[in-house]
């Protein structure tokens, strides 16, 4: 074996080899939804936690609501292959041990990756039954894509991210927490909210979330009154103003999606479909979760191939040009990468990690030597992108854990690595 | 205007125009699903009635859960276009009045209706907000493709149509309707059930039926059971044996999907990819309603394209073959066009209309002339085919009735009229 080891920005000084792990079970050896009709079914209170999930993240359509993204009917645009194999490189977790890609791979749950070089799939696996055309859920990566399609319509004039959300969302007007917030608030996630993403606690805003997002199916408190009337019931957070914390709150996001459909006059699946992905030359549609009043779970619900996700991620690589045209302005992307307040982010813990990041309209800039950036959601979703060496990569992943830090930590060490890898 | 009148077999002596009728509104007309979010929004009860149906027929992945069949990752097979308008074509219905395809499209909800000659387009319109990328529900056209499946594995010796049921699926053992029926009976249609398929009676087996398959939701009786469950509970017609008599139960089909998943190993979906929907060159994946166990609903779930329906409808005309491969095997569509039980036929009204007719796997075979055979399902979706003068249409609409027997009748005269148009 070829120990090349690949230095990660922020790495532990000794290193060791990582302890081997048991390797993780796909869902035809547990044993779930196998066998006619199966024995072991889904289970709608935990499907997005292991061993559900290992089933359910390819299957979304058959557990809750999603609305389509047609790519509409021009031709897929080709994907250059120039294999790389990754498996063997050698990177440091953060932790300090050396670990193998291949190991990582595994150990992390993975379904689905693929690295992108100069527009190029050096290097693409898929595990866990997943196949290029299986389509898994991007969790919050989902938020990087909504950020992303809110830009149109700043770009357009429609959206204006110093407005408040109420000029838009007067049915926001008594919201404590969005009554007096900026869209630029949502945006960048500075608005102040008593919002609790701690899965575990059942008394967690993030877990009434999830029912009124249909996750939970219809049965849950406050399904029937969807996403949008969950955001009216939000608490403001008085310790702090709007607009001095980064505070991670999913909720922003669904707002945000809420913002897309009025600024645009359509629905976000639709908009998403005219905008982006008509455009993009997907291989195949996309889907977007929606509750059961038909609005867009835009913080968590996309649903897309592992391919057509790489191709997205090459596009905010290029600066928003893909498929011969500009599809995203080119300025909305430079205020992402640049204009992000790292004062609000240095209360929080990503400061440890990124001294000089920030988050901006929806996306983790690392502000790394590298102008590195990133989307990351729960249960192992990620997309990579490394302007310096030309690098973008997404992961799929089952995770058992909404929020295995560990195990998320260990997979954006390898990206790092495997992205600096190309400048050597 | 041009009157061009196409005598259809069927005609009464008369012709008479036929009165003016008000033109159906479209969903957005009709404020369904509009707004952000919708203050119209999809009743779980009626949403595959009018005017629910009008929306729900074109996005039945935001209402019952569905599993994807893929096309796979080749080309999509071209669709050459051959322009002959057909809009001011006349043909007489059954009550003898004159009528142009264009007032027959209007009056009978058609979302989108096409027409192929020698496997061109000649004639493709849309309507309701529908498009080429548009998934539309086939109700019980899905049937006929149900059949043509199970062909596949007739062929290759997996399935024998005269085993009984319970050969294959043991669970059935004590059913008193299956446990000593034969996979023939199933696939024909002569099983006799009690069973009405009345769908404006709430006590209808039916009405039960769609409880199982997920249609009416999480708390509907029998939901979390399952379809696979529904069918052990069908009590057997003690008036007449199995064999003897056409009695159309939807059930049948779903017992003929389970046999297609225990025969096959896989489950309906994958099934139906592998073997037919990967090798067809679709535009687009297709998908299949499923049960909260994740079985098909085969009797009535497919979501497909209309040119992909068409595509498939195509490879039925020309004998199973499609995209340069033969796809279904010539001899079960022989057997299918060609071996039906006339006197099985003969107490239906069916015999009224075709008295040479036949019900033969999954297929309605006219006897007629032309060799006429088709597909039909509630609320006026249809294929028609002609081997005679090679034509072969898909029909969907959303007729606000189930059971709409003088606008699905109509569409059955409009489209003999025009595959004979095109023997003149």
């Amino acid at each position: 074996m070829k120990l090349l080891i690949i230095g990660a920005v922020i790495l532990a000084a000794t290193t060791t080899m990582a302890p081997a792990q048991e390797i993780p079970k796909t869902a035809a050896e547990l044993g779930i939804m196998q066998g006619s009709p199966p024995e072991r079914t889904i289970n709608m209170a935990e499907w997005d936690k292991g061993p559900d999930n290992r089933w359910a993240f390819q299957h979304i359509s058959e557990i809750i609501p999603v609305a389509n993204i047609s790519r509409g009917s021009g031709p897929a645009t080709p994907l250059q292959v120039s294999p790389n194999d990754l498996s063997e490189l050698m990177f440091k977790s953060y932790d300090g041990n050396a670990m193998s890609v291949q190991n990582m791979l595994t150990q992390t749950y993975t379904d689905g990756f693929i690295v992108l070089h100069e527009g190029d799939v050096v290097y693409e696996k898929y595990f866990n039954s997943m196949t290029p055309n299986t389509r898994h859920l991007l969790m919050s990566v989902s938020k990087s894509l909504t950020g992303t399609l809110a830009g149109m319509l700043v770009h357009d004039g429609r959206l204006n991210p110093d407005a408040m959300v109420t000029d838009y969302l007067p049915e926001l007007k008594d919201s404590p927490a969005f009554g007096n917030a900026t869209v630029r608030q949502v945006l960048d996630m500075t608005t102040a909210l008593v919002f609790s993403e701690d899965y575990a606690d059942p008394n967690a805003e993030v877990v009434a979330h999830e029912g009124a997002t249909a996750w939970r199916g219809e049965s849950a408190e406050g399904a029937q009154d969807g996403v949008y009337f969950f955001a009216n019931t939000i608490e403001k957070e008085e310790a702090r103003p709007h607009g001095q914390q980064f505070q991670y709150a999913s909720i922003n996001t669904d707002v945000l999606g809420w913002l897309i459909e009025r600024a645009s006059g359509q629905r976000f699946s639709e908009f998403m479909s005219d905008k982006i992905w008509s455009k993009l030359g997907a291989d195949h549609d996309g889907q977007i979760s929606v509750d059961y009043k038909g609005s867009a779970v835009a913080n968590g619900g996309f649903v897309l191939t592992l391919r057509d996700l790489a191709r997205f991620s090459q596009m905010v690589l290029d600066d928003g040009y893909y498929n011969d045209q500009q599809i995203v302005p080119s300025g909305w992307l430079d205020d992402t990468r640049f204009n992000g307040n790292n004062d609000a982010w240095k209360p929080t813990h990503y400061h440890d990690t990124w001294p000089n990041g920030f988050y901006r309209n929806q996306w983790y800039v690392t502000g790394d030597d590298n102008g590195t950036f990133f989307a990351v959601g729960v249960n192992g979703q990620h997309i990579w992108i490394n302007p310096t060496s030309r690098v973008a990569i997404v992961k799929y992943s089952s995770l058992p854990l909404s929020a295995d830090k560990e195990n998320i930590t260990l997979g954006w060490a390898a990206m790092d690595a495997i992205s600096r890898s190309f400048t050597d």
